[in-house]
């Protein structure tokens, strides 16, 4: 029974005897009655369950290493540390209907190759072989380069060094599809695809950005571009810089765009890269739509609810759907990266997107 | 933990006391093995925990009529008999993420304006005094007639009949929106809206379909025409029987549009009227999406995934995302007509929408 | 030789005898100096050769009338007299590059089938018995119904009356279409279509407007509905009426829609009907592109470029681009409507569309 | 008087005095008998007037240097000898309703800034002090960089350079804009713009192409970028050759875009730069749509309706709509690049654009 609330337009009923009765005759019915539930289901506010999470890579890579020895990649289909959202465990979610995992493949190793109705990204951590082929292009990954797999595609990933594992972060809309009922998943009939010659192809045809191919037909809705670099994306937010004030939320931040239409890279997960320069500290806003960080480069801090979470290269953390956040770099001399990845075109494309600024204390949270 | 499946790219890691202690550190964490639950959130095929209901009018209405006495619409906030799934009941849906309910008003009787992020539609079943105010517009509506207040519009409903009761069918994404943390509810500072003076605006101005108001500036994601009589719906479909043999699975069938694009009324739910002929029985299909029907006219049954239900004027029934699916009129001599809602337009947008027809067997279903 | 302005950034070069030998080099060169043409080519504002042209229908049915007797339909292909605005006469063009032109039908004669590049529309003025048949589906048109020939569209026309003569006036875009070199034309192979068994099929189809056959998949870049009947156009202006103050320019005027996506019939002209209330006067303002005018019913006047012509049932007139112009019924007791078509979807397209309202006298040109 | 053509649904009236006396009737009444033009005025193909031309720069820069101390850049506006096609000298166009010229500025020297409803590009050939301010932003463009200027931007030039000149090809959609009746042009209010502080600040802040300023929000409907470097371009099409056979008309082949959308850089031309292997001849095609090019790198010829040009480093040439053409780099080991600009966009968003590839003689012409 949701709470009364004496508000003109909110239910107040009180239960009675007579009430309670038909309350059940409802159940047998497969019924019931709104204004039990009402004030719940319509709240003044987005109510998420998820809360703030830090990960801390120092205390997450001892446990993926571990992972490395204790299971072969064959026996777990592939060798994953996801991170667990306290408010999210039945969803597997990180936060909200995202999912994250940090996935390590030894020396020499390879995956299977699968598709499924999810879709997928891959942030690079540690490691020079990391390899993934997806729909037939094989793409070379170094570290802080991002990286899909988009819904539908065949995927398959290795480490082709000799010496050193990899590490990646992988971010899936696993949640949001498995709540849609619309997931679903094959394994390749070969195993393997057979990869195209050229590697990074994808990168070769579309990664130009402001010229493409003549006539480029592409009617399928996530970017053609399959990887995108590090020192492309690093660049880009420097020339920015010279530029642009920035936002005073996010300051110098940058959207992964599919380059044939300057949309998001897939149609329900975006990513961004932003650089806080050295001593910035943005203001607080909140809007709908989850996101998961990953510290691509430097330190500071982000306040989330009044929550202050400290944060080095490669930990990761999450702003849940309407939470108040501002980010710091604590460095006087560097700036620091932070990549995400959000749900936002999902809040876009069902017009559910709204943010909101915080007006106060010049527009900082105070602390919980 | 998830069952196992000896396939290779499927999770297949027993248990071990060394693993139990490694899945124990990671819970520490606020993390998890990936193996653990990849072949369940990993599906083969979409999941769905609703399940196929029918609710039958005889069984509902006595329980409207009665709430109708039991309490207020001020203490209600709306007085409403929802329709929940067995599957769905912590999400108040009536399937996948479609809340559905009856609204009862009795004569004269007016309830105060709110407005929420999460959109809604009304199907009138009875009564010939319903009045919306949906952003100002007042709009009459009667049996048959579909009605959709859109995300974030202020509205307010009321019956001024001065003798009979209004039953109306709400259709609603609030378990979508909620899921998705993006709902909220505003009561409306003056209690009620001042409508504007002219009737079914948006019929009189949006109405025509085939020509608009010449330089229609519309910004807004929804249809900007709120209401669509039956008899204009009824005249549609009689005509388009007269060129087209209509869909092998479900007969004549058209979508109602936002007549400024073509497009689904909402970004989050779409609408259609579909008729069967008399006699006519169609052939099973499944897809991604969830659908609420409401039986307009005459009777038949429907077989969802192997289960008959028969079905008559007024009933409501639901199909669950990818379940199969199939419809048949069964008078001789009379049409039937089904209306229903669906969250086609959220798998559209996201890129999840896929279906099948059933090939054996004529395309029907064995029944279970 | 363009004249001199003296004002900087514009030519004002003088000839001088080294100068004319040099233009005389660059002429052998295929080649010219752009000062001597600047201030021609960059004009300070539109400069149209096309000139305002009432065409009375008193003054043209009769010549219409004598065709049908002179020329058979055979012979000249189809029997229509053109108007020809004085300055476009070496583009055969009504108003900056639109063709207009009555054509006769007589009782029982029908012209063969052909289809070109260019897009057509024809408005009926008289007569019961006109067809015509557009990509198999054939149409009965009466006065003042409107109807599409899109590019590329088999057509052939015919009136199946046994006693009277159908005019109609048809719209084409010929003087574009062969200004940018894309025109083209093919006889059919059969003389004449095999229409399809219903008849205004287009208009079962699609005509609801508000309601689309479900999963309707359109993928041509004109309105699938090819023929829209007065009664519905007038209806929809009554409609509109009641709920809308309309434009100060034109009164209460509409546009003729694709009903899939709310966009103009063709991609390379529009229409309209508008209504001007009994004794209503517009304001005058001015827009690039050009318009055709026909007076569906009652008479009354317009102002252009500060010339008035006065206006009855059935009289055509144009107004070139960024010309002035506002109309006014003349009827103190009955409205008056307008059916007008137009190139503002190219000026969309190129993004070259442009307005000014007249801001003296109270919106009023001065009579020249 | 058409030439009358013996095929049925085309007109072969004969003159008779009877008709002649009709035909004085109509010309009276501002009106015209069809059939007396319609062969004519619907071609069986597209009938442009334009023709192939080659414009050597070895011919042409003498008379560029030459005009750089004839006129001053005051008193000519721009200084620019412009290229005439014999066929379209009443519109100045090079080809189709496309205007070109070579503009000139000595060092030190500025041109004062104007803007005009006609849209321009720029294609640098020699000199390194070139730059153009538009709206604002100053851009500093060298050799084969490709630049624009769109409809409505403020813009102006120069030459910063203390020694040598600069000579640029500019293109504009002039000829088509007048036609169109909807040309303009003011001069700026303060004869110069105040440029920003950060030169190329678009390439700077839009040049990435793979990721976007977060949210960037621009709804005009060119692109926000305003220059493309050439190593960036050549760069292109030497990784696009890694990974693609190009197209059999014209190797490999990338269409400058606008970085946001994916789409033409401005709403009527279109730009491409294109890329012939060492010893590649390309196939024949023809196509609706007018294209200037200029030799960017190397040498070779182009075969267009069975006319041999033989072209080397800057020189220009035309192909006229429908025309039949095809290239050949004539070095054995040295790629050649052709930059060229088009009115594609125009024909593609008036749906006028159709192509059609030369089936006979393995797809080569026969010289005429």
């Amino acid at each position: 029974m949701s709470v009364k609330e004496d508000v003109i337009g909110r239910s107040r009923v009180e239960d009675t005897d007579e009430l309670k009765e038909f309350y059940s005759r409802l159940e047998n019915l497969n019924a019931g009655a709104l204004w039990t539930v009402a004030n719940d289901i319509e709240p003044w506010e987005p109510q998420p369950t998820s809360v703030p999470v830090l990960w801390r890579y120092a205390d997450l890579r001892p446990q993926v290493i571990d992972s490395a020895s204790m299971v072969t990649g064959d026996d777990a289909g592939r060798r994953v540390v996801m991170l667990v959202n306290p408010g999210r465990k039945e969803l597997s979610a990180a936060v909200g209907l995202l999912y994250t995992g940090l996935q390590i493949m030894n020396p020499g190793e390879s995956m299977t190759a699968h598709r499924h109705a999810a879709s997928a990204l891959r942030f690079v951590i540690e490691g020079e072989g990391a390899w993934t082929v997806v729909n037939g292009d094989r793409l070379k990954v170094g570290p802080n380069d991002f990286a899909i797999t988009p819904r539908g595609a065949w995927h398959e990933h290795g480490n082709d060094s000799d010496r050193s594992q990899v590490i990646w972060q992988d971010g899936l809309d696993i949640p949001l599809v498995n709540t849609l009922d619309a997931n679903s998943f094959q394994v390749h009939p070969d195993q393997y695809q057979t990869p195209g010659k050229v590697q990074n192809s994808s990168l070769l045809e579309y990664g130009a950005g402001i010229l493409k191919p003549a006539g480029a037909d592409w009617n399928r809705r996530y970017s053609p571009l399959l990887a995108y670099p590090w020192e492309r994306t690093y660049e880009a937010l420097l020339n920015q810089a010279k530029v642009s004030a920035g936002s005073p939320y996010d300051g110098i931040i940058m959207e992964y765009v599919n380059p044939l239409t300057g949309g998001s890279v897939m149609p329900t997960m975006g990513a961004h890269m932003q650089l806080l320069r050295a001593g910035e500290a943005t203001r607080a806003h909140r809007h709908t739509g989850s996101v998961v960080y990953h510290v691509a480069k430097g330190h500071g801090h982000s306040v989330i609810n009044g929550q202050r979470l400290d944060w080095h290269e490669h930990d990761i953390f999450c702003v849940p759907s309407w939470a108040w956040h501002e980010h710091a770099n604590d460095s006087a001399s560097n700036d620091a990266c932070l990549f995400s990845f959000n749900d936002f075109p999902v809040m876009h494309s069902l017009d559910l997107y709204t943010e909101a600024a915080m007006e106060d204390n010049d527009g900082h949270q105070l602390l919980s």
